[in-house]
């Protein structure tokens, strides 16, 4: 069976994303129930990894996790079931909301520079510098000639971040307009929800079309080596997270590290230990 | 049975740590199979809570959680096990490590303000401000009159943080140094754990009567009802995650938050979604 990380990857190259189906499981053909218990079993696994890249972070690698995608994609859900199988500890999570005036006030890429996790700990993006040319680009929130700035802007920040040891894992969560339709009624129905509901959901589908193109447009522009895109569907809440799981699996797998070697004779400080002067 | 809250409360007064049993489990008869599933059986409740905090976060609230202990007592484990029990987005974990120079450029209490939560979060304290008058009182990092100073800042300072609408939990992450040994030759008889051992933890063991009398005095003196000090006893992880577990999950349920309620008509955005121009 083909890999994730391959059946997902983005094809370098023009982006139709009417042509990838948001309720396929590619590289999947199990069902609900066993992939949610596949997602479990790949947590020992993860925490593990997670652990070893921490072990050795003054070997200067991380993980950035970017997680993009429209409303009610399932961001949150990967956050909770996917990186909620390492410890805490050992993420950090950024949710980027709409820029505040100090951000506003600096380039674009300000705030997202400060987000970036210190060697030996998993980055999470959810939402990200993708914004910037997403909404940005579909409500006009800056000139036309800005939005196209920052696609090679964008470019050179993650070939400098990958290059400073970072393995960049971008994550575009594929739904259906339909799908989203139901996820916003289904959250109408729950009043645990409500909080999560804005009115201008709703109205922002208007523009389902305009954002597609405008992800089809970034996706083309900024799939590089360096920072490459999966496109994950996600009309299938346990397929997404087994997804993700292993996109993350595979990227701290390629890190191939092993537990740093003791600097200290081992034999040596057992023996201090079990000498020492009786302590209470 | 008293809950795991009463049975932990350091009583108000002089603390004598001798006397709690580190390898006792206070509100509890279980063993150790029984309190890892009763863990696993708070996760849900512990993870709504945290939504329901989020979901009110314009009201302001949030909890911080603040282990302190021993090397090997179990900062990582609480980490892994009971603070995993939640979403890594509702979490904001911060590691206090020996202060950088910046830090020391500034009051000890400038790099604990810049760590806390925002209203909606729950932070937890890996460390925390009471290093400062620990290793700062046993090695003599500061002069004895700067750590005088400091139990009364540190209570002025969580004073402020609780009115403003933070519910601190403190604990004190109570081993025996019997315990400390088994688990540092554990970590040397592991070549998974060497990265964790650092020869001069054995050093430090010969101050262990300095460092409880350090926990013993600070515990006195920063034991307010803003800011309330539980001593956990450590020697058994299992008792330790559980306790720390209900610990928070008490913290949360006396927070007593609702779901918020719609500030909008629900039928309405049912009716505008059920009828929309089809988007595709």
């Amino acid at each position: 069976m083909t890999s994730f990380v391959s059946a997902l990857r983005l094809p370098v190259g023009p982006v139709d994303l009417t042509a990838i189906d948001p309720a396929g499981t590619p590289a999947y053909d199990g069902g609900k129930e066993e992939a949610e218990a596949a997602l479990e079993g790949l947590g020992p696994e993860l925490a593990e990894l997670q652990e070893r890249l921490y072990a050795n972070r003054a070997g200067g690698r991380s993980v950035l996790l970017v997680l993009q995608g429209m409303d009610t994609s399932g961001k949150g859900g990967i956050l909770e079931h996917t990186v909620g199988l390492v410890s805490p500890a050992g993420v950090k999570v950024t949710s980027f909301k709409a820029p505040t005036e100090e951000e506003r006030a600096h380039d674009f890429l300000w705030r997202i520079e400060k987000a970036l996790a210190p060697a030996g700990i998993i980055g999470v993006f959810d939402r990200s510098q993708y914004e910037d040319v997403l909404i940005g680009r579909v409500r006009d929130l800056a000139p036309a000639d800005e939005i196209e700035r920052r696609y090679g802007a964008i470019n050179d920040f993650e070939k400098r971040i990958a290059d400073g040891g970072t393995t960049i894992v971008k994550c575009m969560l594929h739904i259906s307009a339909a799908e989203q339709k139901e996820r916003l009624l289904a959250r109408l129905d729950d009043p645990a929800k409500h909080w999560k509901f804005n009115p201008g959901d709703i109205d922002e589908r208007a523009r389902w079309a305009s954002y597609r193109e405008a992800y089809e447009i970034a996706l083309e522009r900024t799939n590089t080596d360096a920072a490459p895109w999966y496109v994950v569907p996600s009309d299938h809440k346990w397929y997404r997270n087994l997804a993700i799981g292993h996109l993350l699996l595979e990227a701290l797998r390629g890190l191939d590290l092993t537990w740093p070697p003791a600097d200290f004779d081992v034999e040596h400080e057992k023996q201090r230990l079990r000498d020492e002067v009786p302590v209470q």
